[in-house]
This record gives structure tokens, sequence and C-alpha cells, in this order.
């Protein structure tokens, strides 16, 4: 354990070993989505994660990290923002670690955050905007990919549309790798959807099955919204009939082969396909 | 439980309902890497994935379904062909096919079937094929997914090389939603691979964060192996070297920000996307 004068923020960090104490508890109490829902907060783990988000000014409650990467410059670096914008700042045991990420191996600095949802009124897609929404999906590690192939494939943002995983869970939040920080994301009832979908300034892609489209015939040149179903049964008449164009990726053997992970990466890299470049 | 006469194989199935039944704990430690290797045995759930492996002629060696399907005619007639072939076939209770599954609501069939790899001195590429090579993959989840994804593309077969993750382990399996029935499976040394490699008829792509090719310039018009490096640390310099072209997907932000799985995904519709067609 670090002395007082060796702390990132001295005299202002709270040096905690027990596993009762009460932030602890509270912490891994965001693993709940009832708890997560009723606060707004999730969390991150990871030095270069969490650091990536408290520079990028993403609002943090509560930095946690391990004694012994006390005086990394990054952690010390991080640990002055985080106090000075009002966040609680933890220096703890690696127990205490192993018992927030409920991992024998934790990562060594954990964040704790403000969700954040932006309103799908206020979207306003410019020329060459993509974005995805996402009908009733439900595996974790699936939205966290999908969310991490959307940020590299350029798209703006992900909706979220009806019944469908939260994104701010502990595996989705992992799975992103970091995505979470950069991608819009918004949810709409399924109502609410169709409704917005109205506003759509260009055109609106979906998967199907029976589609009749080839993926790569569309012409993807103006703002994109690729609407995908969920993993069990794709999307359903009602979904299907608020696509303007109904495109089917061919595919060998047999039907519905491609995991929706995959299914809306190849979409989301042939739909850039005219635009991202190597720099 | 059925009668013996409504057995689908009367007189042949044996009726199981005890949970320290000998040939169920035999089945339970093939979630174990190490009884996997010394068996060559692997255990797949669901009724359509057993019952395509049975009618595809993989040799199964042990049939468990459900009392409650014992009826079911896809099970009856699966039984009495597993039967036929020299298979063990169980009729067992729920709670037995929870303990084989480690699920609480568990499939109602499971098949234990002969591993089979594949000769990668026996592979004669034909002109338009492709074969996948992966070096170190580590997660079974995302091998499966490839397994799955290579043979939606009209891959020929997949090729593990050094130190990789079990194809055959429960979670790969799963995540091949059937395709390790489909995809030939070959395993080389790094060693064994690289001298492989010199016979290779085609091209050899990998994909590289420093790689200077365009993913989507490359003529992949001919004989095609794609080679992925392992999800920390793509592909090192000794397995570049054994690559006609270093490609890259372009990308927006921050660097190597695709899952393997879904790299793997984007580059298998981009070489054979002058290819596959719509039916």
């Amino acid at each position: 354990m670090a002395d007082e004068t060796d702390l990132p923020v001295p005299g202002q960090v709270r040096v905690v070993t027990s596993l009762t104490n009460p932030t602890i508890k509270e912490i891994r109490a965001l693993a709940l989505p009832k708890y997560r829902r009723e606060s707004g907060l999730f969390v991150t783990e990871g030095m270069k994660l969490v650091a990536d988000a408290v520079e990028g000014n993403w609002p943090i409650r509560i930095l946690v990290y391990g004694a012994k990467v006390a005086n990394h410059p990054v952690v010390r670096r991080v640990a002055q923002t985080a106090h000075a914008r009002g966040g609680d700042v933890l220096e703890v045991s690696e127990a205490v670690l192993a018992k927030i990420t409920r991992r024998e191996n934790p990562q060594m600095v954990v964040g704790v955050f403000e969700q954040r949802f932006t309103d799908a009124d206020a979207i306003e897609p410019g020329r060459d905007d993509l974005w995805v929404a996402l009908e009733g999906i439900k595996d974790p590690g699936n939205l966290g990919t999908i969310i991490r192939t959307a940020d590299a494939a350029g798209a703006k943002g992900v909706i979220l549309v009806g019944d469908t995983v939260d994104p701010f869970g502990v595996e989705a939040v992992r799975a992103t790798m970091g995505s979470i920080f950069h991608m819009l994301l918004a949810r709409l009832s399924a109502d609410a959807f169709a409704a917005w979908r109205k506003s759509w300034p260009g055109i609106v892609v979906g998967t199907h099955l029976s589609g009749q489209e080839d993926y790569r015939t569309v012409d993807y040149d103006k703002p994109v919204l690729l609407l995908m179903g969920n993993e069990q049964s794709g999307l359903d008449d009602r979904f299907a009939a608020l696509c303007d164009h109904l495109v089917k990726i061919p595919q060998v053997g047999r039907a519905d082969s491609l995991n929706l992970a995959i299914a809306t990466g190849v979409m989301l890299f042939e739909i850039r396909r005219g635009k991202l470049t190597l720099s």
C-alpha cells in the first residue's frame, strides 16, 4: 500500500481493503440490470479504456485502482482528473479488485461512469452517415461486438429497438473494447421506432432470409440505416415492412448460417465499401 | 418413461436415470480437453444437429435422448441408425440430460461422435477453393463462429496452426451451429505449416495492421489460403513472411478494432465476392 504522500491525489484518495466496504458493494451491484437501471451507472475495466473515457470527458463517478499501480503515470493523471471532476477515488487491494470484477486476475483499474443515451429525435444524419438499428438483440457479447464493429466501420451510432439486452452490462461493455465510449446509443420502443423511421432521410436496409436483393447491388451512397433482426428469428414482418431494401448475403449450404454479429459486420463493410480508404 | 415396446430400438435401448451411470460420467468427462484428446470423441447437442450428423454418416458412438421425445419420428429414425452402426443408445431422464449438458433447460438429444481431422498433406485445392488457417486462436467461441462463417462463405476447411483451442470443445462446437460436421479441419505445428505452405498452388493472404494492400484490391480468382493471427497479437513476423499479400481492412478510429471472427468474416465474403450468387 502506498504512503499517503505517494497517492495520486494526496488526502483525497480513500484506501480500501475491506471486501464489505459500501462503495465496493455498490460497484458490485452494478452487475445487476436492475441496479444499473436505477442508478444510470456502469462499470468499465482496464487502465487504457478508463483513461480514454476520462480524457474524453465521459462523466466518471468512481475510480478504483490497485495499490501496485498507484505510481503509474496514467493512473496518477486519471486519478487527479477524476477527483477534480468530483469523482470518488479509491486505492484498493488486489483482493478487492478481484471481488469487483469477479475475476481471478483482475484488471488494475476500474471506472464507474454515467450511462449516456442519445435522444433519437435529436439524430440529424448527414449525407454519408450510417446508423445501425438492432431489433430485440439478446446476446450481450453480440451487442458489444456489433457496437465495436460499427465504430470501426465509421457508423455514427446504434439504436436499440424494443426489448434488447443492456449495452451497459459488463459482458457487453467488455466486448465493445472501448467503443461504448465512441458510439452514440439510442433506445426506442418498436412503435416509436416505426414512427421515427418515417423521418429518416436516406434508405433503411434490412437483411432478410427471403430478401430478393443482393446486398452488393444496393446504392449505399446516401444516409443508411441498417436494420438487423434478432439472433433467433431475424426481422419479423413488421420490421421488414419498414425497410426500403430487403437484402440477402448469399451463402453456401444451409440457410441462415451467419451469426448476427458477423452478418452485421459483413453488411457494415459492404455499405462503407466505397468510402473507407487506407490511410 | 416409455414402455419397452415404445422404444425406438426395442430391446436395444438402455434406459438410464442414474446420474452416476458410467456412460453418463464418460460423456460428462468429454467437457475436459484431456479426455477429448485421449478418447478422440466429442459431444454435440440438439435434435437437428445430431440427426444431420448421423444422416451425413458421421460416426456416432453414443446417442442420448430424453424419454419425452422417445416417440418423435426423428429420434426414432436416428436411434435406429445409430444402433445399426453399433452406437450405444440411451433413453434418459431430463435430470440426466441437464447433468450431461450442464444446462437447466437441456437439449433433448445429445450425440457423442468421433473427432475427425484431415491430413493437411491430402489437401488438393481446386481452382476456386478457399481455406482458412488460424494461428494460435484461443477463444472457443471465436473459433466456432469462424468455422460456421467459413462454411457459409463456401470455404473448404480450416487449418489450426500451432497452439490453438480445441475445435471439438463444447463451446466451440455450439458456436459452429452444425458446421463442425461440414468443414474439413486440419492441425499443423508452426513448422509443419511453414513447410506445407510451400506447396499451396494459389495465394496466401494475411491481414496485418501494417499491411500495405487494401483488402479489396487483391485478385482472389485462384486458390486462396486466408491466414489469420490470434486475438491478442495478430500475425507475427514469422507468419507474415509466409503471405503473398498482407492486406488491411480500412477502419475508422483506433487501430485493430475488429474482433478476430468479424475480421475473418469480412475477409471471407470479400474473397468470395465475385463467386457467391443469390440462388
